[in-house]
This record gives C-alpha cells, sequence and structure tokens, in this order.
C-alpha cells in the first residue's frame, strides 16, 4: 500500500484548526457522526445508534473532545482519553471522524497530529487503536504515516455490511517522553 | 514454553463444577479478585479500587457471571460478555480468577471450557481477551492450550509493579458454529 501516493492527492492540511469541542458543537458532531454510524463500516457500534447514546459514547471516560475546523465550519472530531486502568494507564487511545464532504482536505490528518501532540502533554506513552477495521485502507495509511503500527490483527472481528466479516487491526504507536 | 508440562503438573479437573453466581456470592467473588486487585500484576485495574467498583466491572455489560466450585467451596469465577457492539457484537470477552489457595487444581481450566461452552451456546463466532499481561505465564499458558491464539503484541502497554513496563498480549478464539 502507497502511503505517500495516499496523502500526495491530499491538500496541505495548514488552513485544519483544531480546538477543544464545546456544548454548542453537539448538533454538529451529530450530524458529522449519524452518518458513520448508519453506514456501520468503520466502528463497532449498533447502526441504530441514537444521539444522545452516540454522543456519550463518543466523551466517555476522561475523553476530551476535540473538533477540526476548516473555513470557520466544524468539519471533523476526535477523542483522547485513557485506553485501561491501573497499570495500563499510561496507554491512550482515540477515535476519529470527518464530515463526509470534508474528506481529503487533511483532516483526519490535522486532528491525528493533534491528539498525537495532546497525549504527550498529557503523559501519556502510548496510544492504541483498539478496533481499526482493515478495510478502511484509507484510515489505515493515514494512522500508519503517523508511526501507528499494526501490532494485532482479529480474524473476522468485524461484520461489515457489504464484505462480511473483515479482520480488525490493533495499531500502537508509542510517544516520545 | 511446555504448556504440557505446566498442565501436567496440575490435578484433574473433574472435581471443579461452574455454575452462575448470585447474589449471595459477592462476599466471596470480592475475597477472591481483592488479592488479585490489590497486587496489581494480571488485570489493568486500580490497585486501591473498592469493592462495589470492582463487582460492578467484573459484571458489566451483559456479562453473565460465573463461578467454579471445589468440594462445595467457590474458589474461581469468570465472566463472558459481549465485547464490542454493533458489527463487532458476534465476539465474545471474558476474564477468569481464581483463588490463590485454590490454584493447581483446574479451576481456570473449568471455567475457561465453560465459557467456550456457553459463547458457543450464545452465539458468539470467537472469544477475545483484550489484555493479557505477558508475565502472566500461567495463564498464557492455559489459555493457548484451550486453543487462544496470540493475535497481538502491545509493546510495554502494561506497568508491572516489580517488572515495570511489559508487554500485554491480545489473545483469540474462533468458535465452532
Amino acid at each position: 500500500m502507497s502511503v505517500e501516493s495516499e496523502a500526495g492527492e491530499e491538500r496541505p492540511t495548514s488552513e485544519v484548526t483544531i480546538r477543544l469541542a464545546r456544548d454548542g458543537d453537539r448538533a454538529r458532531l451529530w450530524q458529522i457522526l449519524e452518518p458513520i454510524i448508519r453506514e456501520g463500516e468503520t466502528y463497532a457500534w449498533p447502526r441504530d445508534l441514537e444521539r444522545e447514546a452516540a454522543l456519550q459514547m463518543w466523551s466517555a471516560g476522561d475523553a476530551e473532545v476535540f473538533v477540526a475546523e476548516l473555513a470557520d465550519a466544524v468539519v471533523g472530531t476526535a477523542y483522547l482519553k485513557t485506553n485501561h486502568l491501573g497499570g495500563g494507564d499510561h496507554v491512550a487511545n482515540c477515535g476519529y471522524a470527518t464530515a463526509g464532504e470534508a474528506e481529503g482536505n487533511g483532516v483526519a490528518r490535522a486532528l491525528c497530529a493533534h491528539t498525537i501532540e495532546r497525549a504527550s502533554q498529557r503523559g501519556f506513552r502510548a496510544i492504541q487503536f483498539n478496533f481499526v477495521v482493515s478495510t478502511n485502507l484509507r484510515a489505515v495509511a493515514t494512522w500508519e504515516r503517523f508511526g501507528f503500527e499494526r501490532v494485532g490483527v482479529l480474524p473476522g472481528a468485524f461484520r461489515h455490511p457489504s464484505k462480511g466479516e473483515v479482520d480488525v487491526y490493533v495499531m500502537y504507536r508509542r510517544l516520545e517522553g
């Protein structure tokens, strides 16, 4: 898989800015998340998940929720939280979502870069993605570009709506102290 | 690693029986879980976790909780639940705990065999262990004996109280339809 050519199709990320989400962003977050949930191709969430449950899941635990803005419009979101407790609480977990119409503008890249920086700031020593659907090629390529490695393959762990049972990757990136 | 010799040291499992946990088991479950939590060597839980939070965590989500009995005494426990939602809800997750004084009696083996059978009954198509601390050699050997494979290695994802950062395995076993 050519990560460079994948990235080369995209425009630069300089115009994307990231900030913490506010209560006033909730309607827009749902506009971004709902089609992703309904499609059911990338997250292990019920396809009929409702707004409040989805927003609660996105901000669960100790999550910080971010939004990406492009020309003053919110076009993406990410969360950053602790993945496990106790002896595992030095590893963070993140999730990302981009509005369909904003794809190809480096939104996911800007969000990923921000969460890596913020996770380091918060003292995390690694970030783990627990459930990256293998057919989500664009996402896998983006995360690899940011130094995430496929450290695990879960065989057939996701039922894709059109492709049937597909593999899932566990991806992991250490952070510099 | 010699799984056979590990297993060979143990007595047969025939005397261990498994049943669903009842409310009256809660005090005993806590007696079993507390030392494991306080040691902090095998689960990614806060070492100061208190009783109610621990029992709630053990039975979270759609978990069925089982106990293992040996000579009419409860000597171990396990849970079986759905690991992920939506397109991932055909994969189960389990956890196991054995009372220290009962180790070497095949308690974990009996619990593991029971959860595999019950997961199949419930229609799950695989079981995933998300967080098996690599230094927990006896557990890793037991799970491998039951057909679980190490499908992922999370580098340094657990801070062991005496060994520092150690690797964590993701283990996975498909179930026959």
